[in-house]
């Protein structure tokens, strides 16, 4: 596979021009905390002006939370080969809790970074490695326990928040901000972030800031249900296809559409030496399924796989910077028999790894047995745990059944263990099951495992989507979500049937983002229905760019109209393609409310003045009105 | 605009070969009912034997609901200047009730019919139109309120069933047939359909056959909400685009991909002629906003309608076979200024025109104040009412309104006045809704409409999501489907930006399709989830052709494949692209199955046996299976 060409690194150092440029109407902005080095990026939709015809009026910028990082700033010049910008280490080293290594405490990591072979494949800046000082715990959780709001706490306030508390002391946003009354089936959504919340729900175990301190380029997030709905993408080589360049390009590709998140899972060739291209360029949270390239190590013989061989790699890892390793701890010997008469048995690769280890060594899963030796590693970096769904339903009749709901119960006896030793935790969930099935599993993480985090793939809720299965998964998404999930895994159309490229990558990811703004906006997260009440207004008042701006995918809906209406003009017509400029509802509608306007009519007023001298009236004004328009 | 090539009659009488090749590895079949001239087609998939390495075993056909008609029978010669076979007219003329008259009865239809610069774009073969004799009435309503089972009725019950009582007597579907319990939300889900149990169905107004007496070409089929959910496709030229050859090609296309009814919303040139070609040729209802076109006839002036040309209207497109018509009767003067506060005002096309009307007379709509000479004009051909909602929000912010209510309520109203004519009555529903308000509007209708079919655009369930509003859309109609909706009017990605063309037809059937299968799945209706089911067997066992052709979009699905894996070998390839060959889950899970089988181990004999023994067997015969696959 893979031929890693000569001028490998100049060609890693480019990323496409689609990539990096930045949204057309849109501004970059920063804003600052309490400190000068708490500077939250946001995005801006600028609008234009409300025409005449429609009565002017200024309409204000639209901020958006923001996953693209250094990419889409103008003001900084990426530079795929020194990594991005710092944005945490000096948080870091003021804790004074964390020293810097002489070296990697891995022995494979040591073992790659000695191969002169693989030095023209390899970053170039690579640091040395932060753990914390002996006796330390440096997680989040940790001290939010303490009662300490971090940077990295308020910083996710911020961001959540998105300016709310200004624009309601701007009069431009009043109408904006209205919106309806969401259902939360439970969840504590507040009016206003506050730093001090984000630390509460963090010190509940509520929610948690993947944030590895080997990971300083990170743009902190937070993910728990009183927050807004969250998406992760998967990236990664296999043995069939992709090389290094490609998944950064993919990697950074997904932060600039929306990705909060990331997971590598990579199982091809040079998945250490990928990762750190990764890691280094990684503005959103990084996460792996360790047990991959556990896997890679012993040839792919699970048997093979030894306690040892998963620690070097969990340290491996955690030393490079990655935010949370899904561990698939929650898979007993005693849950495998009950595969045994589903219809798709083990579909979850880290599950079906474990399930032929422990029946080859009929013992019991040793990620179960040495879960807390996982838990001094990873509060030593402060890596997150996503306890694996290893026995997620791969099919509709699989969906809630004993093994998997035998599992999850695992995964509530784990989190306990990890949440005494203050490490984060999120729990992963779904795959296949139908729609009235859904909610239970999300009543049943929230009871079995407290209140952890829940993180699900998908849920498809058909199996017969081939082709369309990101739009199949985000049907159960949005619902799941809207139930209390606090992150989407998303999943593209290619699912069940090849490796997606960058267009399905990008469709998967609207998807999602689709997905999390139905969920968010049925919870009523406060301010969430802004950018919808923004482009309504914009298409009522025909205003196309903005209409373009305001959308996910700015890009595709432009060409769209494009295709129907090419010409320029088109961008400002009163009409659109649908019904020709000869007749628009939305124009009528227009007249209806201009009318309704100057004449202050209603329904007593017509009836008491009689309907004859009116009817006169509107013919001679809406003539004229049509005219103008 | 849109100039008739020379050439018409030859360029319409050819479909392409992608809208009429059959499905590779299905065949076409027809179920006979209690006499020889009730044949239901249907499609079954044919499915390959199971390898020996999973333990050799048949896989039995698996029988789905066909829309596609002719188009897809290989052994009927598709002749679009002919037209479709004809289904019924044997059944119209044995009830005696109707007779055929001289000539058509609408004035515009005769002055077309006149109009020789016509000839060239006419299709050839036009029938006289038939009429309800004086004083009958020939709804499929009426029949069923006089206790008269029709083979219309006897036709859609055999459909809706898909050969359940066949295969639950065939031990082959034993597994296939199992499915989740579902949550029916008060629906009346039978164990099979009985043509009694659509008799009563129709007669308590719970369902319509939608079947004009003037298209015997139609395949019929059956909408209320305890029967399959259906899927409804829009098509029709504008004043912008698109010929007549064209309409007809996506009429075809549409029935191909799962279309369960079409609605021709054209509104350019030549509309009369175009319906006529379009009805001859299509196998599935076609519905029409007859207020669309009564507009062209007074030059696009809204306030220049009267019911005079809306009557003349009705009949001309009832003589030409419309199955339904939407009629905007529910909005009243006194909804209109409940729309001037809102953000987006009118968005129906149909309402605002209406609202227009009304404001220019200071009237109450027309056809509100005439719904009952409707009535006597729809029950003399059988078309059904889809009570339009011209009040329906077209933004979230506008969602669930008193504008949209009231007027939901007035239709509940005309929903009486049409039963007591024996009328079949649908009533149209949503636009822009977000997840927790969906409810609201189906409890909302049911109650208020005695529980006639809904029929609802999605709803979109965000305003963001340009580009991909068949997902958006989807999202919601797969939630209000279950809740109890009968039909789903589809959206395609093209939506709020310009015309679909064939691929987004296609895009958003394939959407719609998924949406009323997850919907079906949910409500628990008899053997729905045996497609899924068959499709994952498939899943587990690698074979691929069968899970191309189990999928909504077979053609699709194998494309995708194609492009990571395109060699012939890896259709048979017992492992796909995600993984690559070295490893696979689902091959581990096989591992684990065979494991079990073979042993038959179970969590106690295991404990009882001893652990170290038994993985001292595994690690050798797990190797020697590894070898195999």
């Amino acid at each position: 596979m893979s031929a890693i060409p000569d001028d490998f690194l100049e060609q890693t150092a480019q990323l496409s021009e689609e990539v990096i440029r930045p949204f057309r109407g849109s501004r970059k902005i920063y804003v600052e905390g309490s400190r000068p080095d708490i500077r939250v990026p946001m995005r801006e939709i600028i609008q234009s002006e409300t025409e005449a015809s429609f009565e002017s009026e200024e309409n204000p910028p639209i901020p958006v939370y923001d996953t693209s990082g250094p990419f889409s700033d103008p003001d900084i010049e990426v530079d795929l080969l020194k990594g991005m910008p710092d944005v945490r280490t000096g948080w870091i080293d003021e804790r004074q809790d964390t020293e810097v290594l002489d070296g990697l405490s891995s022995e494979y990591g040591l073992m790659r970074q000695a191969d002169a072979s693989l030095d023209h494949l390899r970053f170039e800046h690579i640091r040395l490695p932060r753990r914390a000082k002996t006796g330390k715990n440096v997680t989040q959780m940790h001290y939010a326990r303490q009662g300490i709001i971090t940077p990295e706490m308020e910083y996710v306030a911020i961001r959540e928040n998105c300016k709310l508390a200004e624009m309601r002391a701007d009069s431009r946003y009043e109408k904006l901000l209205r919106q309806h009354a969401g259902q939360s089936f439970g969840a504590n959504i507040q009016e206003e972030v506050t730093p001090e919340f984000v630390r509460s729900e963090i010190a509940a175990g509520r929610a948690i800031i993947p944030a590895n301190i080997n990971h300083p380029e990170v743009e902190p997030m937070i993910i728990g249900r009183n927050f807004r709905v969250k998406i992760n993408t998967n990236i990664g080589n296999s043995a069939v296809t992709s090389s290094i360049a490609e998944e950064v390009e993919k990697m950074a590709w997904s932060s600039r559409w929306g990705g909060d998140t990331l997971m590598d899972l990579s199982t091809g060739e040079n998945i250490h030496e990928t990762r750190e291209w990764i890691l280094r360029n990684a503005p959103t949270p990084i996460g792996t399924v360790p047990i991959y390239q556990a896997l890679e190590k012993v040839n792919g013989k699970a048997e093979d796989l030894t306690w040892e061989i998963m620690r070097d790699t969990l340290i491996e890892q955690a030393e490079q910077g990655v935010d949370y390793f899904t561990i698939h701890a929650g898979l007993l010997l005693r849950h495998v028999p009950m595969t045994a008469n589903r219809v798709t048995g083990i579909v979850s690769r880290g599950g079906s790894i474990l399930a032929k280890w422990c029946l080859a060594h009929h013992q019991e899963n040793f990620l179960y047995t040495h879960f807390e030796d996982i838990c001094e590693i990873m509060k030593a970096y402060d890596v997150a745990f996503s306890l694996g769904d290893g026995l997620r339903p791969g099919c509709l009749a699989d969906a809630n059944d004993e093994a998997q709901f035998g599992e999850l119960e695992t995964l509530g006896e784990l989190t306990k263990i990890a949440w005494a030793h203050d490490v984060q935790v999120i729990i992963e969930g779904p795959g296949h099951v139908p729609m009235q099935m859904i909610k239970e599993n999300m009543d049943k993480e929230l009871e079995d495992c407290h209140e952890a985090p829940f993180y699900t793939l998908g849920p498809l809720v058909t199996d017969i989507g081939s082709g369309y299965d990101h739009l199949t998964s985000a049907i159960g998404a949005a619902q799941i979500g809207w139930y209390g999930t606090a992150m989407l895994c998303y999943v593209t159309p290619k699912e069940h049937l090849g490796l997606p490229n960058k267009e399905d990558v990008r469709e998967g990811i609207i998807a999602y983002k689709i997905a999390a703004q139905a969920a968010d906006l049925a919870k009523g997260f406060p301010g969430i229905q802004m950018r919808d009440n923004a482009m309504s207004k914009a298409r009522f008042e025909f205003r196309w760019e903005d209409q373009f701006n305001l959308a996910f995918d700015p890009e595709k809906s432009r060409s769209f109209h494009d295709e129907t209406m090419p010409a320029e003009a088109h961008k400002v017509a009163h009409f659109c393609s649908m019904c020709g400029p000869n007749f628009c509802s939305m124009k009528i509608s227009q007249e209806v409310r201009v009318y309704a306007n100057n004449l202050g009519i209603s329904e007593e007023e017509a009836l008491q003045k009689g309907m004859q001298e009116k009817a006169a009236q509107f013919k001679e004004q809406g003539a004229e009105i049509y005219k103008q328009a």
